[in-house]
């Protein structure tokens, strides 16, 4: 149970999600011999609106295991840095085309596609400076950043898009879904997995806690990519903010398409009764991480 | 002077690029769980025939410093992957636009612009994996991403590239030779004094060795950069392996451009002695290194 005074997870993660902006702005500042054009694109995709989602879980869970939102900052900025930096990419025209990103043009819209491809080098590479440099002590930063580089890399967040788009406008089969899933194990999962991973690291937290936390990231992952897929044919772009009905377009399997609405729903529900499940090692301290879980399974339905 | 059997740097350095070879294959290999078009991209892009000039002066640093080429591997195999990350983005036709590359079909041309541009990605986040896991004790890991990634960076090489083409087609005038130097100073020479720096941090040198490292680098980097513009209008296609006068075509600032051969001729030899004088704290053990230096200016003369 939350504790009082009792707020809503939404109003938990909107304060988190505040000072995550202020440190995201302050690690990202104009006039340190960064190209002013440059520092402009990082810092229009890097701090624009959006959820940010994946440093809010590095908070949690480094809380979950007794660390501060101050030791774990740096971690929580990095991630943010690797998931913007791989949005400005996924939206080029040579992938996925998008003009439309969080209500916004994208990157390569509002700057050129130049300075697009760069930001988004810059911002990967800056998540491993602020990692290396800011994360205490050394052993821990030298973890952090295996850890990052292992989810972020081709066997993981990289390789999981180069597969989906090797895969766009083939005809969908239901034996597709374990494709699907490993797909999007990787492109969206293996960075959720790494934030909260990351949370853990930063804490110090024993090996029990960081399988819990492993386990409840595979859930919580996939969760969050099916309910992505379900808005993307159902929500409204207003409230999405991005072009929907795009992943149809583009040809792409879904978990809508490939085994329709309703059973996407109840694969969603499964997964969140696990990912709390996982969570039985935090007992107290793993109750917004749970709030969260069921959040994401409510969002916009 | 050259130890007996008295070998030219050539030579030297060719025995280094064989072992550095070997180490880069094998932190790049098929069948980990990267998808096989994106590990065949990887693979084309860092194995393919190349001078290896920044794994070779890890290499070289850190036996001047005393560490053995071993310790030293991981970091020089990251320098050369950050190398060909940057080489696979600045082809891009967004970019460069340049469809050959060391005498063979860029990334982009052999495979396509969502490969390439993926691969690039890849190649970089490995270079960290790969300091971050393998570098001991991690504490120096630690140190070792953080000056990689300072160097590849908004401030670094990629802020250089940045600026590099945001100049294009400008026309020039010699007072831009403090641009021009600045421009390179990030584009080739940051990349260059990281990889000596690596080569120190390894092998644990002191303050006095690393301030020499660095000037060495800054020197050797800017000679490399104006040999490599003397190359572009005078050399013959066939030894350089990538097409000629591209950077008069693309109204690049170059130094022959802007001050002339000559006038760039002498900025080379005296940036060559003020390397070679920045190597008196290593006494013979910089032997190498001067003899690099050296061979820097004489290159395809």
């Amino acid at each position: 149970m939350l504790q009082p005074p009792c707020i809503s997870i939404v109003q938990y993660t909107d304060r988190l999600r505040r000072r995550i902006d202020v440190a995201l702005a302050a690690r990202c500042e104009p006039g340190d011999g960064c190209p002013p054009v440059l520092c402009e694109a990082m810092r229009y995709s890097l701090l624009g609106p959006g959820k940010r989602l994946r440093p809010v879980l590095v908070l949690l869970a480094a809380r979950a295991c007794g660390a501060s939102d101050e030791a774990a900052m740096p971690a929580a900025c990095s991630v943010e840095m690797i998931h913007a930096y791989s949005l400005i990419h996924d939206d080029l025209p040579a992938m996925d085309n998008d003009d439309l990103r969080r209500g916004r043009p994208t990157c390569h819209k509002a700057f050129d596609q130049a300075t697009a491809i760069l930001a988004g080098d810059a911002l990967l590479t800056r998540a491993f400076e602020v990692l290396a440099g800011e994360i205490e002590p050394p052993r821990v930063a030298a973890a952090c950043c295996a850890t990052l580089a292992e989810a972020a890399g081709a066997c993981g967040m990289v390789g999981g898009q180069a597969d989906d788009i090797a895969h766009q406008g083939e005809t969908a089969h239901p034996e597709d879904l374990g494709r699907l899933e490993s797909i999007h194990g990787r492109k969206t999962g293996a960075m959720i997995g790494a934030a909260l991973r990351l949370g853990g690291l930063v804490a110090g937290a024993d090996t029990a806690k960081m399988v819990a936390l492993q386990r409840y990231g595979r859930c919580l992952g996939l969760a969050f990519q099916i309910t992505d897929d379900l808005l993307d044919v159902r929500g409204e772009e207003a409230t999405v903010g991005k072009r929907l009905g795009k992943d149809v377009a583009l040809g792409k399997l879904t978990f809508p398409g490939l085994i329709g609405i309703p059973r996407s729903r109840q694969r969603v529900e499964q997964l969140v009764s696990q990912a709390c499940e996982a969570l039985k090692p935090f007992a107290g301290a793993g109750e917004h991480l749970e709030a969260l879980a069921r959040y994401v399974q409510e969002r916009n339905r």
